[in-house]
């Protein structure tokens, strides 16, 4: 099992999931109830709270219940916490015990991402969390994306993000075709920063449905991918489409290619499952429908084969006896790299604390 | 999880589910085939038998099996046991081993419910069964019932019955109102016969839609809950239901309020599974087929607010870790109260004794 | 648990079952992905190919890949393997590592099942399969089958199969009668050569229906029933049906009688899956269709009642404490002993070897 880094931001969900109702994810086995506050009609408010899943009293999981304000009531006895996890209410007496209170996590919300914090929250730092601005950038980027869970441990989807020539095989007739498997890769890793750059540039290749049918080019194309993954999280895969031929010009500049950002935010949910955040971001046929709706539907088909894939995977390695082996090639360079990333990222975070929960006070005095 | 209490009655099966088919019922793990004898012109017989519910032989359940009179004959191979558990038959051989025999159960049918006893049949004295004489008297009580099993910790539903402040919260929109929760309880804990009482007077209190539809009152009402506990198994809540102002007389008489009995008997099977058997009699309206179809469909609704929040609360529980904290406050003095009995019965009860099965015999000499 | 036996032949398949397209099987705990060669214009090729079914790269199933003409691709990555195991072809290098190699059975076809050797491949002998000829003598019999898998314990098959007094109860109203549990049986047992024999010869019987439809007799018959299992896969039962009284010439020739070879192969998926390959042939109404369909489907009907009494008896066992008793009588006099001849060739067979998989190769040089 790929071990979780604690103290790093993760993404929990879309803004877009995060409303007047409780969400709940489990976040590197820690389950935490989401939520916005009320806006006034100033427009002040709609915050996002993330607060500890479980209620003091007896652990029922604060999703299941409702809010009342911005307050959150519990659905079994109705402790009522504010904000900060402070419990403002009891049932049945006027005394609230001291210790009444939920973990509150810190939460960033930007890049269209709710950032979630786990760790020593005096350590969180919001300019660290690394940016995917196209997701938010609606003028020059039209995006599409969901969300999937996968059963199986987060460093498997890691393993096959970071290696794109599974897309010949495993993606055959929607993004893959034999130039992705042939043409080799280079790799560049920045230990430091905790950042792996994979780049494959194909300079004479098929076109692949996904990009035939959106970007209407005829004939064989330029197609370059390149990966940069912000471990843990945050992968971003650059993909430049144009005709054979075509490429940037001296100054940068690329007006006659077609650019796609693939965004994937990979989440640690429990240790046998991962939530496998995935948007799709076009530079062209910006605010058309009917291109949004193929490039949704086409994408999450390729989701979903990953998805049953790593299902089928992890299965398949719960059976194996312990210490089953693995042959790496080359192109394992960046996957190998990542996880060298992750289990130092996961060493230096160090474990998790002591649950958050109160002491527990005596009954009933 | 909530140890288990030996030595004790517990609730197995209404009367009316035990017949001429054979029903299968794990109680406190252990498990019990039970079946009701052939009835005779004189109208003898119809007693309830319980027996192990392992074939000796190849541990094949007795209550896939099949009756021929009076004798079970186990499915499988054709193993026949009479009503104390000796078996009578075997295939191919007329020698039958002495060795062959399954366990019985004292069992007692009392008050509609089928009453089994876990532990030593030397210590099963059928007058310490406590008693809810309403459930079998029609001519007083009109009664509808159920059972449901839930996915939990015994002790779960022990908690959530003590505590009737959840009502409020759970159960808001058919039982509980805000007085609930409000209003402060008192509690009474006879530790020797390992009786709580928890009672709660509302003396203006809304009327909830369970019995504002049933009791026919408009506005507001005296609502007394008196719970009465008798561990490890039979609940009662004694409900009594008024105009606001209208009390019993001095006499104890009370022909202006409406009376409902609430019967739950509480039955662990397993280490994660009770049967959550429960009753409605009310003491107006009797016969009222109608009424007895809300009351029934209606409370229904309400034991599987339960049921959910409890298969919810024993999987977030699970996923716990270890030594994880509660926060008791007031309303949970009765549940405390039952927890401690519970475990003092546990203790007191002590260890299963060795598994009732026959020892081997060579085979086939 | 009954142990595995190594060093054994086992029925994986049906030929009919092992195509152009992968087929995963898993036996004695060892997944293994089967196909068949392509054949060319003169008829040569079809042959049965059994690799290990775990890619060498990230041990993805082979058997959720595809066929490159006798080639397997790994459907992830696109390691291609040969009939042998050796990789032939990797995404994105020349160079193959040397020890880039899944291991292959040694697998023989025959008498319609396809044999597969787990143990040390040095000593597979294809002479020491036992031999179920008529499944493949279409002149002489006419055979309908089917494979059902069960959730439980492979001893569990065996002694059901070895102890056929359940037909009266499990099976009354298909193949059973009064006289299958009454009849005493004779055994025989050759532990040399792991063979154990059982007979039961009634000589005065009621008709089952499964015969009296099949063979049109009316009235009382002689039905004698000849098991001869051949542990630890192949398990035959010589079934003899004729109008009582109505016995085999004194040369040994029998025209008057009825036929039928009931043949199993049990061959044990994991600790607790087994896969249940039946097969019903018959010398009489060769060919014909309608009676054939009968006989499958009223078969069926009877395995599934094992399928299911096995599967009940499983989740049984597996809430029984430990060190549970059994009692046998002479019935089980086979099975002990096929228990017994098991207990030996599981210690004979020895422990698996290490994992075949090859030794891990440092990536990307």
């Amino acid at each position: 099992m790929t071990k979780f880094a604690r103290n790093q931001w993760y993404v929990a969900a879309y803004g877009r999931e995060v409303g007047r109702e409780l969400l709940g994810r489990t976040v590197l086995n820690e389950p935490i109830a989401f939520y916005r506050t009320e806006t006034d009609d100033t427009g002040a408010g709609g915050q996002v709270v993330a607060l500890a899943d479980r209620c003091v009293h007896r652990r029922f999981p604060l999703s299941a219940s409702r809010l009342d304000g911005d307050r959150v009531v519990c659905g079994y006895h109705g402790f009522t916490y504010d904000t900060t996890g402070t419990c403002v209410y009891v049932p049945g007496q006027k005394r609230i015990p001291r210790t009444a209170r939920v973990s509150s996590y810190p939460v960033v919300e930007q890049d269209s991402f709710i950032w979630v914090w786990i760790g020593d929250p005096a350590l969180a730092d919001a300019t660290t969390i690394p940016r995917a601005p196209h997701l938010a950038d609606s003028g020059k980027w039209t995006t599409v994306g969901g969300m999937e869970p996968i059963d199986g441990d987060y460093g498997l989807l890691v393993d096959n993000l970071m290696d794109l020539s599974h897309e010949t095989y495993l993606h055959g007739g929607y993004i893959g075709t034999p130039e992705v498997a042939e043409t080799p890769m280079t790799t560049e890793v920045d230990e430091g920063a905790g950042v792996v750059r994979v780049s494959r540039h194909m300079n004479d290749a098929d076109c692949p449905p996904f990009y035939a049918r959106s970007t209407g080019i005829e004939g064989r194309i330029t197609r370059w991918q390149d990966i940069e993954y912000h471990a843990p999280c945050l992968y971003l895969l650059h993909s430049r489409i144009a005709p054979k031929g075509v490429l940037p010009n001296p100054d940068g500049s690329d007006p006659n290619a077609f650019h796609v950002e693939i965004t994937y935010a990979i989440t640690p949910s429990t240790d046998s499952h991962v939530y496998d955040f995935w948007a799709v971001s076009r530079d062209f046929g910006l605010g058309d429908e009917e291109m949004s709706a193929f490039l949704h539907d086409f994408n999450r088909e390729v989701v979903m084969q990953d998805v049953n894939a790593l299902n089928l995977l992890q299965k398949t390695l719960d059976t194996e006896p312990a210490g089953y082996q693995e042959l790496s090639i080359n192109i394992d360079t960046g996957g190998l790299a990542a996880r060298r990333i992750l289990a130092r990222l996961a060493a230096e975070g160090g474990q998790p604390a002591a649950a958050p929960a109160a002491p527990p006070v005596p009954a009933a005095r």
